[in-house]
C-alpha cells in the first residue's frame, strides 16, 4: 500500500507543476535541451505502460500504440523514437489526450499497486518513480526557460518566492589527507551510476561552507571576468565569445539595472542570493579568477555532512565517468545511465526545484560544460 | 456599409478555417516557411490595429504595446520584429489572448465603419483585407503542413473531400504570335506588383488546357525522373540529392500503393487530380523530361482567358521581377512586395484554398523555387 | 592554321596569366566560389582531352584516367566529379603535373590541328577555347580573390595599373519605345544562351553613358545607405546584416582613407574609377536610393551601341532565364548553360579582365545575388 | 654545447619528415583538425623567436612583424591569431620563405645557444623543443591525412614500412588493489600536466599485455560492431549514423578485400598489426562488445613497466582533468596544457610517429573523443 501511496504521490505532483500553464505552454521547445512540457508528462507515463504494464500485467490494453513512437526518448531498443529536436512540432497528441493518457495508465497502475507486486519488480517500479522524478525538476527547468524566453515574460507563479540565502557566513571547511569512501551504500534506491562503492585517495584540501553569491559573482563581472580569456578554458573562452556570454542566464542589465527572470517574472537582483543558471565554463572561470578551482565530485561527497546543500546543483571538476565495477543492467533499462558517460561533467547537490527526498549526498548529475538552464551554481575548493 | 459587410466576412472566415483546431495546433511552427495558426489570426489584426485604427481613429486604444513586437512580420519600418524562426516558440499570447485581440480590433474597426470613411483610406481597408486573405491562403497552407507532418497525422476535417478533376480532356491552345497587354487594368482592388500595364511581345506558343495530372506525375516517376539529372537545373538536382527527393510533398509510398496526407488524413491518390506541392524545380524537371516547357508568366496571362484554372498554382517560367515603371508607394506600404522582386518565381492562377474572389488573371503569387507546401502544379506550354 | 593559331594564343595566354604566381598561389580555395588556378589549369585541359581528343582522334593516349575525376566540374554525364568545396584540400596533382598534361594533350592538338580538321568538330574546338576564356577571367578573379583575402596582401602585379575611367561626363541616353531584336545573330560564336533572337516590347526609358563612379558610391556610403532597409531588397537586408557589409569588396577604410585592394596591392582608391566588385543586391540599393533602377537586360542591349562599356560587368534588373525557344544541346555539351538559369541574374558588358574579343553586346553573363568577387560594376536606368 | 646539438637535432627532424613532400602539399588543410605542413614549421620557429630570442637576445631582428599574426596557434596572450580554419587558404607565407624564416631565427639561436646559456631559460628552451616534438608527431599524421584523403592517393614513402606487431602472445596482467603514486617525479623535462604527483588507490583489475590487434578488430565489423547501439555511448552512436562510419580511419573494402592506406600507399591489412586510427567512441564500443573496459589513466600508468607499448595512442577510459595541485604557469606559456582541460579524454604511451624519446609512462596525451587523424589504439582491461 506504501508504494501505492508513493506513487500517487509522485504522479500528482508533476500534474501540479504544471498546474499555472496555458495549453500552449505545454506545446513549444525554444532549443534543443528543453523540452515541451506535455512531451515529459507522456514520456513518463510511457515509461510506466513500456516497462511495467505491458510485460508484467496480463489483460493490460496498450492506450496508443504510436505513443511508443511519440513518447520514447533515447530507449534506442524500444523502437524508433520521434527525434529531439522534433519535439516542439508535435501539436498533437493534445494536452487533455495526454492526460487521458495519464488517467489510463495511472487506473491500471493503482489497480496492480492494491495488490502485492511481485518482489522482483519493485527496483524497476521505483525506478520509474525516480525518473518521474528526474522529469519533475526537468519540468521546472524547462517550463522557466520557456516563460522566461518569451517576450512578454509572464510569471509563472506571481506569489512562488525565490529561494532566499540561508544567511550563514561563508567559512573554509578544512579537510584532511585520506582514503575516502566514495559510493552509495545501502538499502534505498540509489542510480546505477552510484553504486561500485570504492576507495579515492584526496590529498588535504579545504572547500567552502557556502556557495559564491550574487554579489561575489557581480564582482567578477565588473572586474571584467567575461572578457579576460585568462580565466577561462579554450572552449569556454570561444563559448563566450561566439555567444556573447555576459552574465548568467536570466540576468538582464536594465536601465542600470542588474535584473533576473524569475517565477515571479523579472525582479532586481537579490545580492545575498546564491549564484544561478551558470555554465561550468562560467564556475571554473569564476574559480580561477578568484584563484581558487572547484572540488572534484570527490571532495564534494567526502565533506558533504559539513556543509549545507541543496539550492543549487555544483559544478565539480569531475567529469562523469564510471566508477570502478560499474555494470550497465541487461535490456533497455541498462540504457539508463552509462551510455551518457564522455562529455559531460559530475553537479553534486539539489537543487530549489529537485523533488523532496530526491536527491543525496551520493548522487551524480550531469551536464555537458555549456548548458545552464539547469538551477546550477558554485561552490569554491582549495589546495 | 458594403465596406463593413465585406470587413465582416473576411475577418470572420479566418477563424473558421481555424475552427477544426486543437489549441495546440495553433501554436507550433515545423519549419521556418510555416508560421504558426495564431501568429497569423494576431498577425492580421495587428495590421488593421497599426495602420488604420492607431494612425486615423481618434480614441482608439491599443490592445497591448507588446503585440506590435510580436507580429509585426517583414515590416522593418515598425520597429522591430520577432524573428521568424522564433514564432513557434511563443506560447504567449494564448490562442485566447489573440481572440481577445481580434474582438477588440474588430468592435473598434466595425465602429469606425459603421459611419462613411475618408475616401483616402479606403484603399487602406481594402489592401488589409486582400493581405487577410492572403494569409487565409496560408492559414490552410500553414495547417496542412502542422498535420500533415505530425506522426499521428490526423485529418483536418473528415468531410472535405480533396479537390477533384475537371474531367476535360487535355488539349493545346494555340497562340499567335503578337504583343499582348499586360497587367492589371481596371477600377477594382490589385497588388501594386500587378500594375504598370505594358506591351510583351511572345513569339507563336501553345499551352495546355489543363494542368499535370497525378497520372501524368506518376509516370515521371516510374522513369526514374528523379533519378536522372538531365532533366534538372542544377541546383534542382542538389535539392533532390541532399534531401533525397522522391515524390511530391505528401506523398507516401506504403504497402506498394501510394498515398498522400489530404484534409481528410491519409489517402491513396486519385490518378485524375491534377498533381500538387511540387516545388518549380519538378514541375520544370517534369516539363523537360516530357519534352516541353513552363509557360512564362506573360503566355500564361495571355491564353489565361481560354482556359480553366484555379485548383493549383501554377509555376510559370518567370522571375518574380518588376514591371516597366514599378514604383514602391511610400513608408511601411511600400515594403508590401517590391522587397521580395529577387529570386522567386511567379505562380499564376488560384488553388484550392484561395479565399473566393480574391484571384484573377494578372494576379501574380510567388515563392522560391524549391518551396512545395503551397498548393502548386504544372502547366505545359510549348512553342 | 588559323585554328591552330588560336588555340595556341588561347593556351599560352592562360599560363601568361598565372605566371606572377608562387607554387602555392595555385592550390588554395578560400571560399567556396573560388577554384584553385591549378584547378583551371587542369580543368580546361580536362575539356579538350575529353571532348575532342579522346572521342575523334585515333590513337591519343589518355594522360592519365584519374584526372576525368579531378578535374570535371558540373558535367554529370562524364562521371563522378570531385564536389567544389573539395578542390582546394588537393595538393596532387602538382603544378608541375598538370603543366605536363597541357603539354600532353597542346601536342595533341596541335598535331590535330596541323592538318584540316571535320567541319563537324569545328563548334566544339571554339567551344573549347571560349571555355578556356571564361576560365581566364576567372583566374584572374580567383587569384585576386586569394591573394586579396591573404593576411599579407601581397601584389598580383606592381606595374600592372587598376583600370582608368575614361574621363566621359555622364549623361543620359534617352531610348524611345519600340520593339527591339534581342538576341545574337551573325556567323561568329556566341553562346547558347545568346541565341533564339526575339522581339522584345520596350517602354521609353534613358540610360546613363557612364558607369557608377567610386566617388558616387561612396556617396551613398557616406549617407548611411548601408544602414537603411528602404533601399534593399528583403533578402538583400538580411545579408548586409548578417555578413556586417559595409562597403564593396577590397575596400577597407584605414586611418581615415578609404583603400582597396588590387593588382599593385592597396592603394587608395581613385574617386573617378568606375565603382567595382558591388553584388546585385549593393546595385539595386545604390539606384533605388538615388531614385534610378538598374536597366533591364533588354534595355541594357538595345542601347549598348550608344555607351562605352567593357570595365566591368553590369548588374542588369534581369533574372538568368531562357530565351524564347532555347534548346540544350544534346549530350554533355548541353548541360553549358541550361541548367544554370534559375536563381541568378544577368551581367551584361565585359571587365577589364575579359580576354580581348570575348564579350559582344549580347553576351549574358550571370550569377548569383550577393556575389563579389567578379568585376561587377552599376549603370543606371530610369524610365 | 648539449643543448645545441639537441637544438639542431630536433629541427632539423622536422624538415626532414617534411622531404618527401612537394610544394603543393605543404599548404593545404583537408579538415580542421588538420593544420598545413607549412604551418607547422612556421609556428614552431615562431615559438622560439617570440618567447626566447624577442625578449632574450638583444640585438636581434624579427623576421617579419606579420609572421606573429600568421603563426600564432592559441596563444591569445600575444596578439591576434589566424583562425584555425584560414589555415589552409594561406598560400603566402611560401615554403621557400618560411625556410628562410627557419634559417634565420636557427642561426640566431645557434649563435645564442654556443654560449652558456641564463639558467632560467633553459626551461624554456627544452619546452620549446618539447613543442616542436608535438608537432613533428602533428606533421606526421596531418601529412598522412593531407595524402590519404587526396583521391589519387599518393604514398608518402614507398620504402618506409608500416609497423609490425612485436608478435607477443597476448595475457593478462594482474595488478593488485593498492595505492599507486601517479604523475612525474624525477629531473628530467616533462609537461605540467604530468606533476603534481599523488596517491590513486586502485581496486583489483588486469590489464591485456597486448593492444587489440586488426584481426581483433575485424572480428568487431564482421559481427556488426558497427550496427548496434548497446556497445556505443549515446553520443558516439550519433556520430556512428550521421557519418556513416564503419571501420577505422583509411580502411577501404575493395573489391572483397580490407585495405588501408598507409605510407607507401594503399595496402591489404596485416591482420597481426595493432589497430590504428580509432576513436574513443570505436575503443569504448570495442572494449563493451568483447564484456571487458579500456584502463583507466591511473591503471595504466601503474602497469606500465610490465607490457610494450609505443606503437599507438592507447585511449584510457579518463577524461582529461588536472592533477592535485595543477597550476598554470604565468603568462603566455601558461596556455599550454591548462586550458585544454575539458571534453577530451587522455591517450597513453605513444606512437609508431612520436619522436625517440618524447614520450613516457607519465606522460598525457589527449584528444576530443571522435577523432582518428592520430595513430590512435585499443588496449583492454577488465576489474
Amino acid at each position: 500500500m506504501e508504494l501505492l501511496e508513493k506513487y500517487k504521490t509522485v504522479r500528482e505532483r508533476s500534474e501540479t507543476i504544471c498546474s499555472p500553464l496555458k495549453t500552449e505552454d505545454y506545446v513549444v521547445q525554444p532549443v534543443v535541451d528543453v523540452s515541451p512540457p506535455k512531451w515529459h508528462l507522456g514520456h513518463t507515463t510511457w515509461f510506466f505502460e513500456t516497462f511495467i504494464l505491458q510485460p508484467n500485467v496480463t489483460g493490460y490494453t496498450e492506450f496508443d500504440p504510436q505513443y511508443n513512437f511519440v513518447f520514447n526518448s533515447y530507449y534506442e531498443s524500444v523502437g524508433s523514437r520521434v527525434i529531439r529536436t522534433d519535439r516542439g512540432n508535435l501539436s498533437r497528441p493534445s494536452v487533455e489526450e495526454i492526460m487521458q493518457y495519464r488517467r489510463h495508465v495511472d487506473h491500471a497502475m493503482e489497480k496492480w499497486l492494491s495488490k502485492p507486486i511481485p518482489p522482483a519488480l519493485e527496483p524497476l517500479l521505483i525506478l520509474g518513480l525516480n525518473h518521474e522524478e528526474q522529469h519533475q525538476e526537468l519540468l521546472y527547468t524547462d517550463i522557466k526557460y520557456i516563460l522566461g524566453h518569451n517576450p512578454l515574460m509572464p510569471p509563472y507563479d506571481r506569489n512562488r518566492a525565490t529561494i532566499a540565502s540561508n544567511g550563514h557566513p561563508q567559512e573554509w571547511i578544512d579537510m584532511p589527507a585520506g582514503i575516502y569512501d566514495i559510493g552509495y551504500q545501502g538499502n534505498g534506491f540509489c542510480f546505477d551510476n552510484e553504486l561500485g562503492r570504492h576507495q579515492v585517495s584526496l590529498g588535504h584540501y579545504a572547500i567552502s561552507s557556502t556557495p559564491v553569491s550574487n554579489a561575489d559573482f557581480l564582482e567578477f563581472i565588473n572586474a571584467g571576468g567575461y572578457t579576460d580569456f585568462r580565466y577561462w578554458h579554450a572552449e569556454g573562452w570561444d563559448w563566450v565569445k561566439t555567444r556573447e556570454i555576459k552574465a548568467p542566464l536570466y540576468w538582464y542589465y536594465i536601465d542600470g539595472q542588474w535584473q533576473q527572470y524569475g517565477w515571479q517574472g523579472l525582479q532586481p537582483i537579490k545580492p545575498e542570493d546564491p549564484v544561478c543558471h551558470v555554465s561550468y565554463y562560467e564556475a571554473a572561470a569564476y574559480a580561477a579568477w578568484k584563484g581558487f578551482r572547484l572540488p572534484t565530485e570527490f571532495e564534494w561527497e567526502a565533506a558533504a555532512d559539513k556543509f549545507h546543500w541543496g539550492q543549487r546543483w555544483e559544478w565539480t571538476e569531475s567529469a562523469y565517468l564510471p566508477y570502478p565495477g560499474f555494470k550497465k543492467a541487461p535490456g533497455a533499462i541498462g540504457e539508463y545511465n552509462g551510455k551518457f558517460m564522455v562529455n559531460q561533467m559530475v553537479l553534486r547537490g539539489a537543487s530549489e526545484v529537485t523533488p523532496p527526498d530526491h536527491s543525496r549526498k551520493t548522487y551524480r548529475n550531469f551536464f555537458h560544460p555549456p548548458l545552464r538552464w539547469q538551477f546550477t551554481g558554485i561552490r569554491l575548493a582549495k589546495s
